[in-house]
């Protein structure tokens, strides 16, 4: 097996915004499709949600429902998409995507057949919002009881 | 907009297992590839899990991991996804599949493209354990402090 990804300390494709012994929260860099692309990382290399305590699952959601609830105030998306899937990488990690109905899959999941070619003028604007939501978030993350 | 095909009281796609006013949990029966298909859905008429309160995340949470413990248990999968996403049916529900690395489409999402022919006799013979797992999983929410 090769070494797990998401137990590496350093990831390129990501930014790290915020973090904890229990967890992280970082913004996806490698998905210009979607540029409001974030995850919360649980830091122990466990697979399932249910490896955590019911405790460390609400540690878990709270950050999560942080993220979303940060997503929908700055840039009001047409929805939140929210999966723990890990099928290549079993290490427990959560996405928190803003999708948009303009954007290049939707109304279909971001793995699934793009539905019409990416919006290159509103991805910009969009990811010119994100600096200072990523401030905000990590703000709210670190005033959190998570 | 077309009623909410979740808000309405019966759907021929899915079985209920069990129920409370606030959630439902149903088995998917219209998704041949991947037959340990279930879902959590919330009943109110509301899109994202942050329209949830803390409480009720977290009783949706527990729904949600009580499936899951199920589901591996019973069938000890490669591996489960989870995934609320909504893009089409914008009323809160949490997708829970047991993932196989033989199934149709491993390691890709469901939504995602298919990796090979699905395998009919592994595909009958999981099926054929899911009536005895759905009414372990019933039991045990309805002994739950869901």
């Amino acid at each position: 097996m090769p070494p797990c990804v998401l137990c590496a300390a350093t990831d390129p494709a990501t930014t790290v915004l915020w973090q904890t012994p229990q967890l992280r929260v970082v913004r996806v860099l490698d998905a210009p499709d979607f540029p409001a692309f974030y995850r919360v990382i649980w830091q122990a290399h466990v697979a399932e949600f249910t490896d955590l305590t019911a405790a460390e699952r609400s540690i878990c959601m709270a950050a999560v429902a942080t993220v979303e609830q940060a997503l929908r105030t700055a840039l009001a998306p047409t929805k939140i998409n929210l999966a723990s899937l890990g099928n290549v990488v079993p290490h427990l990690h959560w996405h928190v995507v803003a999708r948009f109905d303009w954007d290049s899959h939707f109304p279909q999941p971001i793995w699934g057949s793009p539905q019409r070619a990416g919006d290159a003028a509103r991805l910009a604007a969009l990811k010119d919002d994100l600096p200072a939501l990523d401030q905000r978030l990590a703000a709210t993350l670190t005033q959190s009881t998570v």
